[in-house]
């Protein structure tokens, strides 16, 4: 049973997800590609991942499990947390530590193997964009879970082990250190000013538009003040939203527009460039809050960058956003 | 100038230390080793690096910027701040920034090109503690600056582009995010014990001795309850005391006995492991805190295990630190 365990002094949630008989030297070398050439997310290999959750399906006569799918959600066969338990949350002296239970998914996001997620058409990323909204809410039903990440890592060097386009999705017990303290940091402007952070920035964006990458009605892809790195971009609706879950189909659609112009134009300014991406949006069973709002952050991971930042929580980046945002605004 | 910008959400400040006409595709290339094979850090080479601001010598009729020295201290050739000039602390409608002020050190730890930092000797690894204290008391003077962070990158993969052993000084006209998390996190827990929350961990971890690596009299390492990544280690004074630059020369010596040993068993464990460390200390100018407790992190650098966390600060850990503290202790 994997455990989830409380850093004492930063209140910080990490997982302790063992693995077998791993010897110390087995963390230093790359994780290989274990599947030798077979894919386990094609089509017709079904039968290699555990039984899916959700799939939309082109043919509507295939079934479950087999080939038909444009997209297909299954838990992933190698979680960091486990469905079935209780959370036992308990004391060792001074920490805190529970049972590792979760959801860990994977979102496959095209059949096509060869296809990269920035150049999937405007309709098919909008389709992997309800169905994070689809497993949010369904997991959202279970009390045990406070939280629903999900992130993709794009190439080897942002962790990804499998070529095949595919996201993830963790749902927690527990609050992201990360996001409760957006949620504080967001919290005390507002009980300064009475606004939305995130509708201050946009507002100011776009007035200022030197950060701004591109636009459409719905949505807009900054480069942030202060990015961790060069390139990095968030991806925010313009209209105050604090949920992912409340985006409808259209929107949906135009998330998709931007997201995948934003991602093509960060692939032309940097060819193949690894990146991560991960979804902010507010805790589960939360009302509409009015000091937060959900966005996209893509963080390009950059291998001359990463270093000290790593163990220090510090960041230098040598490429002003303002700069970021010209190269981005170009490459198309 | 750079600039530091805060992070209007999270509160964060990063450096945009501005690097002179590259071009997008530059950042995805490692950092070539420019030197080569002149190293500008070997004893004979002086002139090549910016001028001296501390050195202890074994010849002491050497004189500055020549050879004779057993550690020094010079101003990094390529600062990611600068010592000239004011903060002008500014803002951008609800953005902060302020220029780049600061100091960035480079302590050369041995005049030997070959020697690895975990292998000096005992009274050598204090010398570098003793350069780190000395140069801490010296800029806290400054009245611009709030933290001195010191930290070593060991290894390529670690973010070294230089191979003598060396290590960073950075000095802050702001405190570090991490830094102020902690020292948050401490208050509240001593509000309510009333007690130092390092204190604790150090008496239940003697206690307990399952995450024990070594120690001796003055110095505890453990393997932290919720470590961010295998092997991750804390090296702590046994005694309260908030302030790094309190340490005596008999106590420098104490650490260094047990860092080496540390650092050896690790390398032992996982040979040639690229790490990073870093200092934790309370800020310039505060009086002695009961509630914090100054004490060195060292993070290995596992590439089979960054990639998501990067962007979302929310770490999956392999390795039980109870097994990594058994492999730490039966390694030497």
């Amino acid at each position: 049973m994997p455990e989830l365990r409380k850093d004492p002094v930063l209140g910080r949630w990490i997982i302790i997800s063992k693995e077998r008989s791993k010897r110390p030297t087995d963390f230093l070398v790359e994780k290989a590609e274990t599947t030798g050439g077979f894919c386990p997310l094609c089509p017709g290999h079904e039968g290699n991942t555990p039984s899916e959750v959700l799939s939309f399906r082109n043919d509507l006569h295939s079934i479950k499990d087999t080939p038909g799918w444009q997209v297909r959600v299954v838990p992933n066969k190698f979680p960091a947390l486990v469905i079935e338990g209780n959370l036992d949350k308990e004391g060792e002296g001074l920490y805190d530590k529970m049972n590792g239970i979760g959801a860990h998914e994977v979102i496959i996001e095209t059949p096509d193997h060869d296809v990269d997620f920035a150049y999937l058409s405007v309709a098919d990323m909008a389709l992997v964009f309800k169905a994070y909204k689809n497993r949010i809410e369904d997991l959202a039903m279970d009390p045990r879970f406070k939280y629903v990440m999900i992130f993709k890592n794009h190439g080897r060097a942002a962790g990804a082990s499998l070529e095949h386009s595919h996201s993830q999705l963790v749902a927690l017990p527990v609050l992201p250190r990360l996001i409760v303290s957006e949620i504080e940091g967001s919290i005390s402007y507002y009980q300064y000013k009475e606004r939305c952070i995130f509708c201050d920035i946009v507002n100011q964006e776009i007035k200022q538009e030197i950060r701004v990458v591109c636009q459409n009605e719905d949505f807009i892809t900054i480069t942030p003040f202060a990015p961790k790195t060069p390139f990095e971009m968030w991806v925010l609706p313009k209209k105050h939203t604090s949920s992912y879950r409340g985006q409808d189909d259209q929107l949906l659609y135009s998330l998709a527009q931007l997201f995948s112009e934003s991602l093509q134009r960060l692939d032309r300014c940097i060819p193949g460039v690894p990146y991560n991406f991960v979804l902010h949006t507010q805790p589960l069973r939360s009302e509409n809050l009015d000091y937060f709002h959900w966005h996209f952050e893509i963080v390009p991971k950059l291998t001359s960058i990463a270093g000290f930042e790593w163990g220090s929580g510090f960041y230098i980046n040598p490429l002003p956003p303002e700069e970021a945002a010209t190269y981005l605004r170009e490459s198309l």
